[in-house]
């Protein structure tokens, strides 16, 4: 893998991050992607805003590499998380879920890297003209909040590298060395990988959701909810809950009933595989040991040589 | 682009195909992908047998090169369908839909080459071992009729190519050369392009199907009929009444009346962008222009070795 302006706008050795992912990426993932030359980020949406400054200084102990934060502008303290991030001294930050207007402005005056996850072109070009510096271009295949059009990363990495000037980093059924060539091969320079970072050892998802989904079949996970944060789920019992309801034109708030609250920390975090709402991308078929994150990128640097060689 | 496995099984030059598409697929656009050193494929799907028999005697006449038939295990008059393959002396057939053990033997012993279209693991396993040359692998992008567990191109062809040892054809979601990198990335040696031929000259759909899908947005299109089909259509009039439908919760049979019949003719090859089923992929919104088959092939040897040169 190349250095490249993805490499450079971070200061890291190769182009790919960590998705900071609910229950799942916490300072040891982080640290460890960063240590082996990657862009690790700490996903606050599960945090409170004194865990979140917790993780970030054990980050900052635990590796001298650059190393981000993911926050959504749906966090509810929001504004506490901003100061945080910018009193801990963090150079990098993803923003992923509405307005890229909102915040860019302040973290590039104060010298913060932006980045911002989106679904779409359109919403590419808007985070490009709210000056991000790169943004994160997400498909079909990523488990969690999905956007609406349902672009799968195949045709929506192309789609958004003909539109913006800024680097492109490709997201959304990205785990091997083959599938982040041809993320490259699209025009992206970098890859956000979500679900085999989730998986692995370093990450603090519980060991029931990561035998789970390692042991996914084709087509184990789905996207639901589709009128309400459209989300991409296991199959599990909730899934089939929600679903029926769905089929069966219940309302939105006897659905929101059945969704409840704290279901993806139940699922994820507490490892409670029928009740939890379990968030993991399409691509979790792929993965199916358990590895380490030194692991995964002396796998992904084999795979990704041998795919180049095959063009 | 490479010779290989793929080449070498259809006796073509470039291991590209057009698929066999309803309404766009003629001798036209099948002779015209052979000359290109591509292998141009019959749609058999929107013609009766004797139109079939017309088509492939036609093409036979405009081109030397190997070019071959694509059939849906639903076809109608399938006895018919098998007796013309084998009477006109075709030597690829495609073969869609359905059990790939049902005719895989029979055109084999006759000397056919035979690929079946799958969209799982499991059944390019099925297909493997029903004795098929070759499997096309198509992802969730892809127009048409769709595979239920919605697995995009970017996982489905890296897990079926770790699944099976026969060659592996991707398709869904592939009209540029730098998405015909990114399959061969991921170990697919061949692609199957639908959406890009179905919208160039030399394609029989209507003018304004064409116009009218080169000019789709991204999210331009949607999966829906999920319980009866399983199809990828323009978001039209018929579309948004199909879906009020199913949002409704209307009887399947209800369903079943809105649909109708002979919407695909309606809209791809008459022309009614409003009442007709518009099956097109994703990848539309990457196609914008009027061009010929030679136009593309062209653009895509372009696309290849640009996206080969960014790796």
């Amino acid at each position: 893998m190349k250095t490249g302006r993805i490499t450079e706008l971070f200061g890291i050795d190769k182009p790919v991050i960590s998705g900071g992912m609910v229950w799942c990426s916490g300072h040891r993932l982080a640290s460890a992607v960063s240590d082996c030359g990657g862009l690790g980020l700490i996903g606050s949406g599960s945090m409170h805003p004194d865990t979140l400054r917790e993780h970030i200084e054990k980050c900052k102990a635990e590796t001298d590499r650059p190393f981000g934060v993911n926050l959504s502008l749906f966090y509810p303290q929001l504004e506490e998380a901003v100061d945080i991030i910018m009193e801990t001294g963090v150079k990098v930050v993803f923003i992923s879920a509405g307005n890229p207007a909102l915040l860019t402005r302040r973290f590039k005056d104060a010298g913060i890297t932006v980045v911002h996850v989106v679904s779409s072109t359109k919403f590419a070009l808007k985070a490009e003209a709210a000056g991000v510096d790169a943004v994160v271009v997400e498909g079909f295949e990523a488990g969690g909040h999905n956007g609406r059009d349902e672009t799968a990363t195949m045709v929506l990495v192309p789609a958004v590298c003909r539109a913006v000037k800024i680097p492109v980093i490709a997201a959304g059924g990205i785990a091997t060395g083959a599938q982040i060539a041809a993320a490259f091969a699209l025009g992206a320079e970098g890859v956000q990988m979500g679900t085999r970072f989730a998986l692995c050892d370093e990450s603090s998802a519980s060991d029931a959701f990561k035998e789970r989904c390692r042991s996914l079949a084709e087509g184990g996970t789905m996207l639901t909810l589709k009128k309400s944060g459209n989300i991409r789920m296991v199959k599990n019992e909730l899934y089939e809950r929600i679903e029926a309801a769905i089929d069966g034109c219940a309302s939105a708030d006897e659905i929101k009933e059945i969704v409840g609250t704290r279901r993806a920390k139940l699922g994820i975090f507490e490892g409670d595989m029928k009740e939890g709402m379990l968030e993991i991308g399409q691509t979790a078929t792929l993965v199916d040991r358990s590895e380490s994150v030194a692991d995964i990128f002396a796998d992904i640097e084999a795979g990704y040589a041998e795919a180049v060689g095959r063009l």
